[in-house]
């Protein structure tokens, strides 16, 4: 099969790669669509992320759907042709954490597209049965390959617990913010807000069902006037997720999902006087189920944020459309496109 | 003013009786809608309800709205003119119940309509500043005034954790099944079924947003195949409460709403292999707010269970309503209509 | 090896069997102790235990410890002569109940001496190394044995969230009862009340701590003024959890341990209007960790229910001893012990 | 009477004052014992607290006890004679905070030894009926007043949700961390470990029972292996909490107990890939019947963190002695207590 493999910083190739056959529990996939990550194109830019360095070819992509095209011999619930979304980390099941159910911090998982574990660029994948989740035909393989930043969103509004009553400020309308917010309002959020510095995704935040936006370049949250009873932070950025805590109303909560800063500063003094509590998340547990009906039941459109597609020979240029174009929200690698499909 | 009070079974007649002056903190409210509950029907059938025994004349009437027209000395949250939802329970804020935020079980709480205590069958009542809930032009009399039974919905939305990925069968189909399970929708719940022997409702249920109805005087809820992870028990019949009960899913939640039965049989064996969690509700604590705003957004249509409206002097007749006429849901008595509004 | 298998309703012989290879991830273990439970009385004596029917001769016995004796190929954390303590189910890892924490409500677990699988009243059995829990040489192989039952009461404390501020009631005060007494007092209850009619075993579960202790056989719990906010209903008698359900505070948890009845009658008035939470329990998960620190640190006393012990020539009469002494509390079963030890 | 008064910084007086009459629901206590709060020095060191400013004569003193001496016309509960621990923070009992059981962030507390409201460091104080609490006579004056600060630790213990099966970490062992850690031995910790500079402190963090103890002077916590599943904060001190968090296990539990810093840095990616949840705490709700059954029952020795005991005419030693004497844990005074006493 062809395969597009990072073999160092800003390199990227499209070489010929055996396809992996499943093991017993496994299924082969053909891989229909992939979203390009933050953390697909961080790879691309430096090598590393955090502690995970590129120290051999790797196939990048995390967020993908496929079609099943063989069966490991002791599988059981699917069939050639069935339509999958993939979820990329697979657990050990047996330590600590995966008997708890939070398999997502289980230190044995192997995560896509994390050295030394290759991800979905390439033309198959093989999965675990219980990681490539059957989607309906209603979904499409875009929407199926979205269902993994829409479950960063289920898991952080099932960890602040939003429901109706709640008052949701998200700060960032990348694509997670934007999934989030819409995660928010499909879990009965009596107002969502969407906070960022970019023009055209509050624009996008309106039209996916925020009821009204801030735009924090110009406006600072606490002039608004508006005080969450949870804040979803999916921007990283260490300033406006300080700031964005200072607003929370009494026994608010906090649960941080964007990603990159070392340290915050968190004001300890407002924490404690108004009981706040402050939740990090790292991935997702059991949330495809959910995504899978959110998406199907039409409450969530993540096919809203596709803004380009590219093949399996652009995977370069999808790496780097992020920062040539401020519309850009959500890139999509197809594999099996042509490239001037 | 003119009250509708009931002197004993069967018997109502309108008097004329003086008009209460504010507390303190008290507002008086010219009475507006008052919805028909089955317990006022049943004070009005048996003169009691449970231990609760009418010995003296009383005013029925506890799903209750209008418009503040004076102030006792110390609000301040009010003016004269606004249009308020009356939260019929008014605790004694400081006994250890109240403490931990469960006023509902407060022991010493005065409950419009529960002797000694009159309801809102009459042209004005006065109401504790923190219970008459201030709504928006957007929500009229009547649906101001159903903000109660939708109360009892949110709260067993609440007890159960009702959210995305939740299939939740509601079990009777009456104003508070109804609610109930719109208030489940409202909540992000992935599949709402009604069940209910009255086809009339049934039709309403699938109206007001259930996905599907089952007609259990025809079909058993186990013989669908469907197996809700939530199931919140509105008919109050032991025998269906049973049968629903069976079908609950493994690490289920049965939140019981529906009331009548002294006793129900619980499958113990059922309850303990599947690790059912089983909660008895009683009323509503701090629900109001959320359920304004289901209202107010749209999200719960209260006003499409209004079947019929009567005046004051018609009070007995809208007592008479339900047993009558097999489509009557939610009979609305207006205090200051005319007989022959 | 030598085993005593049940041929039929009461017909137990010790033959010879091969001692099963551990699988790549299990551990064969030399059995020390194994305690004697109902539900081992109960397939003696009916062949079955609900839809669960021995067809085949099954070794009884799932409350087990003993010695490390052999490895898998791919066991790295044990070694040849530790001392495990047996949890006796294990299930699949993977299915949605496993994944999401609650792999005591697996359908596909291997549970011992449930047909078809064997138990532990032989001299080897084999465990998945995750289920071999090593245990610190303070603790005894009998105490080993016992975090069997311990983890019943550990499971029905978290399920209650027993904690300081709770007044505790446990009905039934068989061994069940009394390690849910003493777990409810190491989880911090501020009071621990057991009631039974065995004097015997009130006795006993002073001397375990419990603060004090009522005879159903002659005073009815209400009429003590004892009001619990928790009861652990270990008795398995509906008409005592009927009555012990009604004497709950509001604001109650109920937990459902005692097993046996197919229905039990559920104050529906009761539970409403105090808004009681009763959950049914299966087993367990996630307790041996707790459970061996109990008995490590000696907040929990499991040594003090051993009445008996047998050797594995004697199974016969260590499953019918409980019938014959109402002084029996606790019989164990030591394979390797000499009848005449 | 005679009260103690701040009239400015570092300036207290004994002064003559009225004795306020009991309101309807009020009592009248002659006061007992009073612990000296470290926001009391505080506010004697600099006049202020935060926003709150010394600008009348104050009394201090809010960790109080005493003996009931009159009862308000309405107050049914109490017996002139009854001794009881008082509860400081009188909220307003209507606001939504208190409706849901928060009245610890309700913004219209009245808090003794806050401005305008005083304190305890006089003979008599008026209190709300329900915040004081009756003790049994096993609970000394000094107990009864230290009931305050051992509410923190219950609280902090209830945030966290302690139980057995938990490794804590209490950072810093001030009078608050002594009794945290005490409280989490109480709830069923498996492991309770203190930390603090101070070697007197850690040497009675032993005494009372903390299992080990760290001097962090010496000794990195994260260099001892040790590895909590909570984190009890009690030093205050920003950069103790910074390292402190970084040692808590995945999805542990801090919870910030102490006080004093604006701002501490947050290690986002460590509280991210660990999913550890940071609750703040403001004071305590619903505690006082928990924190008595702790001492009456002698789970908790409150008692033994008093090193120093003052008269009235005392108070200005009393709030110099802390920062005098480096074995000084505790120091109360006695209204009633004679100079020489």
């Amino acid at each position: 099969m062809r395969a597009a493999v990072l073999r160092g910083v800003e390199d990227v190739e499209v070489v010929e790669r055996d396809v992996r056959r499943p093991g017993s529990r496994e299924v082969l996939v053909e891989v229909g669509s992939v979203g390009v990550c933050g953390s697909d194109v961080h790879y691309y830019e430096h090598g590393r992320v955090g502690n995970f360095v590129v120290t051999e070819p790797l196939v990048l992509g995390h967020e993908a759907s496929g079609t099943v095209a063989a069966l490991g011999s002791e599988v059981t619930g699917h069939r050639v042709g069935q339509r999958v979304s993939i979820e990329p980390g697979v657990p050990d099941f047996t330590c600590a954490e995966c008997r708890s159910g939070r398999y997502n911090l289980c230190s044995a998982v192997r995560f896509m597209a994390t050295p030394p574990v290759d991800g979905a660029f390439c033309e198959y994948v093989t999965v675990h049965e219980g990681f490539a989740h059957p989607v309906p035909e209603t979904i499409s393989d875009d929407e199926a390959a979205l269902l993994e930043p829409l479950s960063v969103g289920v898991w952080a509004c099932r960890k602040a617990g939003v429901g109706p009553g709640d008052r949701v400020l998200v700060s960032g309308a990348g694509p997670i913010g934007l999934v989030t917010a819409q995660a928010a309002l499909a879990f009965g959020a009596t107002e969502v807000l969407a906070s960022d510095v970019n023009p055209h995704r509050l624009r996008l935040a309106c039209e996916l069902g925020c009821g009204d936006v801030i735009d924090v370049g110009t406006t600072a949250v606490r002039d608004t006037g508006f005080e969450p009873t949870v804040l979803l932070e999916c921007s990283g950025n260490p300033g406006a997720t300080t700031e964005a805590i200072r607003t929370v109303a009494r026994a608010g909560r906090v649960v941080l999902v964007g990603m990159g800063a070392e340290e915050i500063p968190l004001s300890l003094s407002h924490v404690q006087e108004r009981e706040i509590a402050v939740a990090g998340t790292f991935r997702y547990a059991n949330t495809w189920p959910t995504a899978i009906a959110l998406v199907a039941s039409g409450r969530v459109n993540v096919a809203g944020l596709v803004s380009a597609r590219f093949s399996l020979d652009e995977v370069e240029s999808a790496l780097n459309y992020g920062r040539r174009d401020d519309k850009a929200v959500k890139a999509i690698v197809r594999p099996s496109m042509d490239v001037l499909g």
